[in-house]
């Protein structure tokens, strides 16, 4: 089936109060400044891009559903359902194994809990800690990719 | 201080080999052709870089304590040696909080003893899984995160 | 209070793309062909059916709670939110004694995490590994169990 | 920023049912009941109160992010979902450090899952086992600590 | 190889005594009646049936063996031995996939013990919890995947 | 047998030193100052109390044997015995049913030897992290608690 | 039912061998020399006793199932299968409250492995580590317990 | 060195209590009864018999060093010291091996914190589970022991 | 004592299936071609064997007592025993040292709850991994050491 | 506060009885014989010296507490108390971070539940397994650092 | 590749100290004697062989990836590092499958520590415990090996 | 044998750059200087030292072997290897009794992989905490005990 868009970047919750809050954390940039720079990235590649964010759970299993088939790529930065959906697991299995997992701050420092992810072990790759930048190396990762198949 | 050189990378035990033993893990490229695309990345973007490759865990850590005061960033595929040597983070530590680690396979898809990492609670972001391709993720990221500051 | 319905079958999330990809844990069957034949199976037995199936964690459970008092058992294959979720447990504990947990794979031979089931301690009775039979099983059981009353 | 409301209360999964199922262990009042008696006594001590309810995660997490900044206090009873829901807590903590749990029953008098709450570690206080009466204890403590301020 | 008989039923240590003690955990009905609703289902369904009932591990084993290369499929209740015999598991290994494991009482809501099954991860499907219908579904079962292939 | 007291409050190890010595955890307010208040309070509301203090664990044990009978309610601030002391609990439960725990700090938020509390478990309901005023909370809760039955 | 013996004696597995080996563990006495001190015992208090000893988990299961509803007490020694079998304390459930488990040796000064006895939780006490003394410490015990019912 | 007593009997916290409450646990005896009993049986078999009671560790410990040489053997109810007290179980050590451990109840029995006994790996032998005969077995004992020496 | 056979070679359950199923794991040859070449191993080296071979716990158990005394070495492979039989462990204990543990395949690299041995603390040495030749090198390793001696 | 005192030793349970038995552990010096060198080691170097000794947890606090403000450190040998005591541990942190925690033997290689120190991880410095000398070396290392600062 | 080799003897660190110290563990034999042994039990077999034996994990590794491809088999005793070098394991399975874990001691019968082999999953097979032997019977199992293919 | 050198003192990895980073938690002395002092110190009492310091373990490992036999004593700060490393246990095993565990910080204060020493259990004695001071501890704790002997 050919693909209709190359890259999907879901977000999962309290994405969208990016930069407004924990900036120690977080840092200053909002999503939507995030989410710009992605689409620049994306453009400067010739890749499509689609984005997608919600605090609802099945709304992004539900996207990811949607995407199976039809996408190139998935970059995810599901945050705090990381630790505890197996749901998002699996339907991030049914799309199939091109996932990249992606996180602003590095989850391996913070509380033990946040040590293990549910959606690594099904991931092509992992990259965590680089604040936004996180996002760009996937999308550079992509492109990459894509370059050597 | 002023630093001498950019990046120094650092490659761990039996990274050597790569390219010359189970590809279905590792890939066909070895790693001096990593190198000679680190490198050419790294020129492109006016950076300096250093390469070392040991299998003796202490050469690393001494090489390591080379680099403090005189390197801006470490990117380290400890290998083997990530999940067992609190001497390397030890080492790591006294560098300072420009450490990025990456890993060419997904540790967390492999054994679970691969799972957790010395190295990555004191590290500043972590890339894994995709093949050379995640040290030039790495590279592009200092490439970034200079640009910021 | 008269029962209403004599068996509600609950589907939990990506249930809906069942027969679409991963046949060799799923099978080839989709989630309406199970649904017909439970129908059909139902209808042999004059037993009356409701049929519900959600991504959405709180749309399960509502409808469970909708079903307090007015529906005689529940069937449900909670999929993924088997093993994470209590407040499913709760709503299922609200309804009652009469739950049947399903399952399509031997979710005993997968992957540690789904070795555990937050719905089995508190339901009748579990049957799992028998693909879309397992439902159909269960539903024999119903009508065994109410012979016997 | 001036805060616009005093304490907005929220209740978690399946406390809808209150009142109609279950009461060796949760008693005989509803919802509506503690609702109004909550809204006396806050109106008694001049403190403005907004109420939520949900079964659903994310509106429970959306919430909490609307009150980011323009609530003096919240005061949650999660439910199920305290001892599983990372994003809740994660929602909490953008919110600060005016959060106070509340749980009808003796939660480290039931089943050992529900002794770990993900909530307590960023709550100002706990207070559970006293029916009703946990959340007008809340109430009172706001009284007192706005007090002392 | 022809099988020479469709099913064969082992029942484990102190199923014998079924009928005659603890009714609220294991029911009024005897071992014997069991098997004369076991042999009226398949023969119903035209399916042979052995059965085979002892308190030796020693015996069970042998007797699945025996089975191995002749026999359909098996149908067992362990009973106490479910939870500790690897030589159990190691016949029915080599006996092959066809194996239903059943259980009159649900064993995830009794001692923790008695949770984990060292016959599940090799087993084709579970049913537990029905009392002795447990063992008329796993023989419709049968019918069904018969019916399929 | 007519309760001669109403309520005894008991307050374990280093208590004594409230108000002198870390504030930051424990505030500025002496045990004294604490007793005063909820004296008062419960002289509001008609109760009467016993204040009992010691760093004895066999005196607390003593105290609360010499209550049983006699008492209405018993608030204990078990301090560090709160998470170690099995006679504490027995005779707690020799006492019965109200008893009520109190903390000052939130327990959840310290050190993890602090998170298991074995008084919990017996103990009707639970307040912690209120500072003082978890103590007041009590009392109040024993009033709303009188004024049901 | 009248009980037609009053104590069954149960020895497990290589207990025939005492006497004969390790006397440093298990003393110079002979199982037989326990056995005709038992009966000069329980002939004392005119108790009627049966002696059962046997290696195979199977004949002490059976023994027990024949001794439910004849037999008062049963005093086990089950040996090193007190550490692994569930069937044996099935039968002892089957049988009832009336179980004295008794060791020659102090279990838990031995092995780890030896520390976690199955048939303590069913048994109404326990006697280790008196040598032969532990089996007329039983006896007497049941003479004691006779004589208050 | 001369015994000038032939067996102390410790008696630890709460077991002063014994008798006025929980008697599904503890029985209708109290400590006083038992005391007697277990004098008289001593008379009986002439040896002398010291009696000890305290809530207060230390006064356990100090009770049991005075003893030290002067006395045969020591029986000790340590109750809910069992599991926590280090300090008891060193102060036995120093008296020597000649130490029996008895409950009046069946500690494997109750909740799992009261599984493991401290005193255990350092006593000769331990009665557990008959109430108040758990004493006068272990006297018993030491006269089946004193006999053979 | 004066022994009457050098080796006792203990078969345990399913071994006398080798060569019959899963020849991936066990390979081809019987357990009769491997008792031929032991046989004629041991001739060539003056060494008088025995074989024994059961399903049945007690009877390997029984077998290893009649050895006491009578046999230089044992040998054993207690297959699916290895991991559970604390019974057979003690058998050997009472045999004494001259233990030889033996498997076919590489234990370390099955499922986990085969990696633990209850026999292999109280063997001489063990060999796995090797297929039949484990049992010609447990000879051969007999035949070295006898000759030290 | 100007210290009245340099240094406060506190000896816990059952090191009154040191010299008087299990010299292959703790060695034939008695606490006496300790303290007579501890105060001359002292008054060499100007340093005055209080010595406490208690087999009472309590005594023990309480002590502590009033040295809180007075003294300048505190060298403590807890004993048996290591391990298990959180009001000790709740003492010494209210007294500061002077505490040295010294133990006669090296509590590492001992049974594994003293392998755990509660006061470890708030002392300054822990000084283990020399004997008498274990405390002569923290009174020279008060020395050592009080002349540095 | 045509190997160069046929063994590769691998020994690792402390033992070139062999038959100097602990001979209770180790025996008196020096590791120039076992070598001389293993050549000449090679030669017997017209099998060449090599030997290396290093303190220094990363020449370990370092000569094991020299072996890829060019020797048939290597015999490894990896000493303390057993339980801790992934390196070495990594290493070993560069080089393949042909690897046999050997130890002089029975690694089972020592600390627990010493119980997890991170080579033992990797390996053909392991021999432990025979002293010298161990080497010689890995030889003879080679020979064997040899001999099938 | 006559001892040639007193006191052997290992530094293990990056103690190299002491004094050089992270001063908040070693202190701003470097190596040397602490070198100096304990060769003063040393020469105040009349003995001898030899000071080693590597990155290097196996270095570490060989310095030790030498010093069998020919050094009285060996001070050991083996840093990060201290929790790690096997192969330094089992030279300083080989060493023998008279070895001293040092540390210049507080392990048990620091993160929780640091709690564990594979050192501790076979040394004579530990200090850590005191900064350099440690060692000059260490070196006193060796003129005690020499004076002892």
């Amino acid at each position: 089936m050919t693909k209709t868009v190359d890259i999907l970047v879901i977000n999962g919750p309290n994405l969208n109060m990016l930069g407004t809050r924990e900036p120690s954390i977080y840092g200053y940039e909002t999503l939507a400044d995030i989410e710009a720079q992605c689409r620049a990235k994306a453009a400067d590649q010739n890749l499509t891009i689609d984005w997608f964010t919600s605090n609802a759970e099945h709304e992004l299993v539900s996207r990811i559903q949607q995407a199976v088939g039809k996408t190139g790529w998935i970059v995810i930065n599901a945050a705090g359902l990381t630790h505890t959906s197996v749901i998002l697991r699996d339907a991030l299995s049914l799309f199939g194994a091109n996932v990249i997992e992606v996180h602003l701050s590095n989850i391996h420092a913070r509380e033990s809990f946040r040590h293990r992810s549910l959606i690594s072990p099904i991931a092509k790759g992992i990259v965590a800690g680089f604040g936004p930048a996180s996002y760009y190396m996937a999308i550079d990762a992509i492109s990459h990719m894509n370059a050597e198949t």
